[in-house]
């Protein structure tokens, strides 16, 4: 093993939306920084969650140190169970964030057995060859930080998710002078946050929802239910103070709104005024014009309370004509007809439902556009620089924005995805080996399970045209089909129009039987083959579809 | 039957996306207005095309006098062969509209038998007791109407898709003047576009799109090669222009860009200068900057042209490092996953790829925003408003825009949604007996089939779980089951975790069987009901998952 190597390698985020996870090498020892969840896609039938496939770490589990989160939301944080299951590791991030993968390892129960260290941005922790240092970021969720690493090759600078707000909510500003200080020293590799590169200029600051969200309730003369992610404090916070001014109560609705507002609060990051705060058993009892509800559910989640709110089946809130309700959220790409859904029930019950783009904004991103991108590129000064997360047309953009830095030290840009490796060494940087990765999909239900490509391929085919079983059966002492062969299908015609189709696919079915040499019909692999080739070429001439076939053999 | 009442019968398009059809009746006679079709949502496994259901239509055959269609958009003329293929109808358009319906009725070989008849803006054609007036608007595809219908009981007023077009390319403004007429005689009621109504202002013109296109060939060194909808002629003439002063050639690339600008050019809308034209089979022999390519598939479609020139699949056109690829279209909702993934193919091919909203835009809306709506509200003036195209979401939207109307005579605003009708007589308007509506579903591959709900419902289970099927073979002659019953899944769990775990099922299976009377065991309806219900059971006791299961007994 060379020794005085530097290896990034991504496990996942890069080249696609989601499931972030780098590790860091350098000789025997290896960092992990964040282990995040993606939202599946449509097309992976019947399952919930992604997550990366952690092999290389599994494979090299003598030389992981640590796990690294560099905030709390779930594409960095969701995957940590799935990789504690299989490597004891010690994890350190902010309290808030190990807070938040705390209850994600206590739905696992995993969280006794955990070993969560917590670090103060401005902190440094050493990890075999490593020093990490903790770099308070402005984000969309509280206390989030970049990461400056130094290694034996000089500083590896990884930004975590982030966007430049000059004026937070909460007045903790982006530690700009540290990065500062790093670029003046000089920085061997930026790893930086790709999200919002394809927005020109600057991400419009936490505090501009405000008068927007002042307005509605100036507006309102009945409920007001806002939605927004539970884990966006500041968002809470400036609802919690708006209700305060208008002489609202408060009502938290839905299990992560409740358990995130509780934690955020018990950390004292979360200022819940005495008595603001009702009871959702009392929300309906309240006049109408007293009352703020703050609600989860913004992606239209079939099981969430604003989902639930919408077709009138929650237990503490009905919507009447009247109430005004608000998405101070972005829509999750794939997620659209889920919400649009969603705000047509809440529409048809009489609400305003105020969404999507406007000015003032209902939301801002929490991802620095093209402008801030620049700053952080220009401060750092890196000799090399890798875009993270984002699709590789997002990295793509963010490697040309980088370009203006060739005559300040930037030597080489490298857009990698998901298993690709970058290597540095004294003589330089270069792309290095490919390393397993994929894709794990956990099961709705069954979440210590993984659910196979196999099983995925199939229900997609099944999805498509459904299937076609031919049963046949076979005498185990002479050989010979005993009945006729049946045919079993589901999700391919309807049934009245099949029946026919069937019944000749069945004498398919027979003559390829009789037309199989006694060889042939002794070998099950073989005459299976046979059935499933003529009866595919029988279907797809017969009805343009390929419905899965499987044929079965019973012995009798 | 009551003469004097006239019906507005929504049969699609209201409160949903897509699928515009609109039936108005008076007496016996009934019009038709678009016959358009939706693009599937994903929870329609391998279901290609939905059309609404013209069972209404079917049932009162005799008294449909005409098919009317308001421009040429799938969306409003898609559906145009299926109900041709039921109703016999004379069908009333513009050249271009019926032009674009031809071309989908010749692919079902239904054009011959079709009455088409042109109409051009300006003229009145009359139908039973409705005169209807073809209105000139401006919207993203050339030759589109609104409709002032004549009625016994005065006009109704339908908009079709629209946008209030100061400045269009072709220089045909919207007809307003006959609006305003229409508004100052009176109008009855009120149909009107609200695909836009979520957006504030008024929608940019189509020569807005020009700078942006204007600074794009002016940087590139390479290739450049645009994507819109094949239809949007306005955006092609002002490519070929710009094509024309930059010294490009022009090719056209996918079948639809290619037969709709043949359509476009043969009847005088596209103006192609002489010698500018490159064939397909030319393009990459040509140098790079002398090269605009005009490609059809900006939805990321499979099959479409561009989609296959990102993964490198296309005959005649391969993007290299440095050439620009430009989407001049917007983003269909659902379609965004499919896109991206095309984008990313076209990054990775060294492309920059520009796309979304920027300033000034690559792409601007055919339809118009809330205070053209006003607008045109505020120059009908009607006494009843249907808003029309749009989910329930947009409807209950454009219902609020109108209530300043109140004082100037607007009596009452209905939100319908497809099925819900209206009905006016001399005593005024009111909510009418629903009729039956719904979607038809068309499958890939197999244009003359309606695919049924319950097909549907069992792909949509297969693709959640996959399925799992008990196989007995029982012996015709004593009842008796003989050998073991056998269990066949596809999609369930992965083979190597199942095995055990289906060989206990096939003992429940067993034990059902065992544990039945002999009357229950021949019945095979009972028997199959008892192994359901105990094999689902069991499975979901220890997989959490529900497959479908399908009871298969054999006779042998």
């Amino acid at each position: 093993m060379d020794n005085s190597k530097l290896q990034v390698i991504p496990l996942g985020g890069l080249g696609e939306f989601g499931m972030n996870c780098l590790a860091l090498r350098y000789g025997d020892d290896i960092l992990v920084i964040d282990a995040g969840m993606m939202f599946p896609e449509d097309e992976l039938p019947g399952v919930d969650t992604v997550i990366p496939d952690f092999s290389y770490l599994e494979e090299n589990r003598e030389h992981v140190r640590a796990l690294i989160l560099t905030h709390g939301h779930e594409d960095h944080i969701g995957a940590t169970p799935f990789l504690l299951s299989e490597l004891d590791l010690p994890v350190y991030g902010t309290e808030f964030t190990l807070a938040l993968a705390g209850r994600r390892l206590e739905e696992h129960e995993l969280k006794e057995q955990a070993n969560l260290n917590v670090v103060r941005p401005g902190e440094t922790i050493e990890l075999g060859p490593f020093q990490v240092r903790f770099i308070h970021v402005t984000h969309s969720i509280v206390s989030a930080v970049a990461l400056a690493i130094q290694t034996p090759l000089r500083t590896v600078v990884h930004t975590g998710d982030f966007k430049v707000d000059p004026t937070p909510t909460d007045n903790l500003l982006f530690d700009l002078h540290t990065l500062a200080e790093y670029g003046q020293r000089g920085v061997l590799l930026l790893l930086s946050d790709s999200t919002n590169v394809d927005r020109p200029g600057y991400t419009e600051s936490e505090r501009a929802v405000r008068p927007r969200l002042e307005d509605i309730l100036n507006r309102a003369t009945a409920r007001v239910v806002v939605s927004c992610f539970s884990s966006s404090v500041h968002r809470l916070q400036q609802l919690i103070d708006l209700a305060e001014e208008f002489g609202r109560k408060v009502c938290f609705l839905g299990r992560s709104m409740i358990s995130v507002t509780e934690i955020a609060h018990s950390l004292g990051l979360l200022r819940i005024p005495d008595r603001i705060l009702l009871r959702p058993q009392d929300v309906m009892s309240m006049p109408r014009d007293k009352v703020l509800v703050l609600i989860s559910g913004t992606q239209g989640e079939p099981m969430s309370a604003l989902s639930r709110v919408a077709v009138d089946d929650h237990k503490h809130l009905s919507i009447e004509p009247g109430d005004t309700v608000v998405l101070s959220s972005r829509i999750i790409p794939g997620n659209e007809r889920a919400i649009y859904r969603m705000i047509n029930h809440l529409a048809r019950r009489g609400a305003e439902v105020i969404y999507g783009s406007m000015n003032p904004p209902v939301h801002v991103s929490g991802h620095a556009s093209a402008e801030e991108l620049k700053l952080v590129l220009n401060l750092i000064r890196p000799r090399y620089f890798v875009p993270i997360h984002g699709e590789y047309r997002q990295l793509a953009k963010h490697a040309a924005l980088a370009e203006h830095l060739r005559s300040a030290g930037l030597e080489e840009t490298f857009v990698l995805e998901t298993g690709e490796t970058l290597e540095i060494d004294a003589r330089g940087a270069r792309k290095g080996e490919r390393v397993n990765v994929g894709r794990q999909c956990i099961d709705s239900g069954s979440l210590d399970e993984v659910v196979e490509d196999l099983v995925i391929r199939d229900r997609r085919h099944l999805a498509e045209d459904g299937f076609v079983l031919p049963i046949l059966a076979i005498n185990k002492h002479t050989g010979n089909s005993e009945g006729e062969p049946q045919i079993v299908s589901r999700g391919f015609l309807p049934a009245e129009e099949s029946a026919e189709l069937l019944e000749e696919a069945a004498r398919v079915v027979k003559r390829t039987v009789e037309n199989s040499s006694p060889e042939e019909r002794a070998d099950w692999g073989v005459i299976k083959d046979k059935i499933r080739a003529d009866l595919r070429r029988f279907l797809h001439r017969h009805t343009s579809r390929r419905p899965l076939i499987v044929p079965v053999i019973l012995e009798v």
